[in-house]
């Protein structure tokens, strides 16, 4: 019957068909019939006295990409929030928003990638929620994950931590995801096709810490919506000090940056789903890149700039190939929605 | 100028529009500027080595309703998600998706019923995020609301715990919510209006648990989708036991019973939004009453059934009015649709 291969408004009712959803579709694949039940909420052990605690909702469109889909896509997202806050993920919820009429392969295929990614990052998914609205009042899936971890032993994050002289560090190459989004949305094709960088953080996070020592980590941010230059006028502006970036240093794909240059975007303000920035003690910042070139995820990673004392207004400039100086504002906003 | 007055998906791109609005609309309302600072995640501190973590997204139409609001909703449906579970909520996290051309004083309004829901309920709400779609793409608001709580003491729920002779408590009228929604969405109006049930529902359920002793309490779950029927199907087929209600016990509110009459639906099959079924050691059924009708979402409190032994195949049995018996199903999930 064609009636199940389609998501109906009673498979949100609380009765026997999301019943049936549950038991057939999400149980076997994040349940392992034990310690993870799946119920309404979950009750799970926390090796910490203090815990951190993240949530993201995800609306991108189109549902898939290349490099991934909405489903690995907020695992890795939920994820990536407390690697930054430099916390080892140890569950995740799942809450699902679905459009009546959506194909459940879609959502099997949704589904799949995300106990793929979760198992990959290894982190459970523990407790979830499924509502269905109608036909018209949402746009196929809508995911919305949070997350818990445990904080990592001897790690300090924050602006107040930030310092003249500091290095930025970034893991790879800029505006992948935004890029690869807005490219399949206008229909542009290259010969290297466009890839998302979405990807989980949390072993370059956990290897940063380790190899410089917790202290000499001063902060971690993945640079999503708005990108690196919302990310570091944001820590301009709360620590009180100028950023100063070299444009020949800034990691970038030539197939992203012919994308960038042909619709007119600034790959600085661009989304990335698989970076991180991080501040860290100039004295640790070689170590650091020779770590995290070590790792599939750090193959490109560099020193992109310093951090500076600031006049009266904190700003972040960025140094350009000739020589010159540009300041870099946050966007405003209006170039990428959707893009998670 | 008219765009101030509503969402514009710029506010999603995680720009400076965005900023603004978390800095104006968002952080006032939650942010205590200390401990509180609303950001990508939170740092908490946990009392326990146990945690409990819930999720639960909101999709309810319409947004306002008599006795609450998609906010007041999104607070009370996590806060009593980790209620049931014997577990104090310590922090909830936000997530809204918001639909391009929202008039910004309906966001306004949801905003302050939640911060009013959450400092009523004693929980604070520590980090967020915020996602805007097209004009079309969503209906208005969904909110997600995720939830960490600290198990109570000697607090030891779980179906294996029920056993035959307990006693089956609800602390009020059955089916207020979901009458009242389908009310409002019917146009039907009454001399008394209904009346959403809508609360949080920790004081009760740490009542029960402090004056009958943890270990008498086996069970808690708040019967929203699928009403008390799709509760007390979970507990017959997860207890292996049988349920008997007795209908003339069943706390009814008269307007609503009429209102279910009119709309060809059965009252145990309705979602509530303020109440809590519970099982309990019978020996102490009469000592959580009399605690519960001592406060004011207690005071129709009354004990509706029994556990008895279940013979092959456990079910829910109603004893009727006139003496009859009727087994009560799971619903099918068609009736209702987004009641939550």
């Amino acid at each position: 019957m064609d009636e199940q291969k389609k998501i109906m408004l009673a498979h949100g009712g609380g009765g026997r068909l999301m019943g049936d959803l549950i038991a057939r579709m999400i149980v076997p694949k994040f349940g392992d019939g034990q310690s993870v039940q799946l119920t309404d909420s979950a009750v799970i052990d926390v090796p910490a006295d203090k815990i951190c605690f993240t949530t993201d909702s995800f609306v991108v469109q189109p549902l898939f990409f290349n490099g991934g889909d909405i489903g690995k896509l907020s695992v890795c997202g939920t994820v990536n929030d407390l690697a930054v806050a430099g916390a080892k993920p140890i569950a995740l919820s799942l809450s699902l928003i679905l459009e009546e009429g959506l194909e459940m392969a879609v959502l099997e295929k949704i589904l799949q990638s995300i106990a793929d990614t979760a198992k990959a990052a290894n982190v459970d998914i523990v407790t979830g929620d499924t509502k269905v609205v109608e036909a018209g009042s949402a746009d196929g899936v809508f995911i919305n994950t949070s997350g818990v971890g445990a904080l990592m032993d001897d790690v300090d994050l924050s602006f107040t931590r930030i310092k003249p002289g500091d290095a930025i560090l970034v893991n790879g190459t800029l505006g992948d995801h935004g890029m690869t989004i807005m490219s399949q949305r206008e229909g542009l094709k290259f010969d290297t096709p466009l890839k998302s960088d979405c990807a989980c953080l949390g072993e370059l996070t956990q290897m940063l810490c380790e190899n410089c020592g917790g202290g000499a980590v001063r902060f971690m941010r993945d640079p999503t919506r708005g990108g690196l230059a919302a990310t570091l006028n944001e820590v301009a502006k709360s620590s009180g000090v100028n950023v100063e970036l070299t444009e020949t240093a800034l990691p970038v794909d030539k197939t992203v940056q012919t994308a960038a240059d042909m619709l007119g975007f600034d790959l600085l303000n661009i989304a990335n789903e698989g970076k991180v920035l991080a501040v860290v003690d100039a004295a640790v910042a070689n170590k650091a890149i020779e770590a995290w070139r070590s790792h599939p995820l750090g193959e490109n990673a560099a020193v992109i700039g310093h951090i500076m004392d600031a006049d009266d207004s904190p700003l972040v400039e960025l140094i350009t190939k000739i020589g010159g100086r540009r300041i870099v504002q946050t966007p405003y906003g209006r170039e990428l929605p959707r893009i998670c």
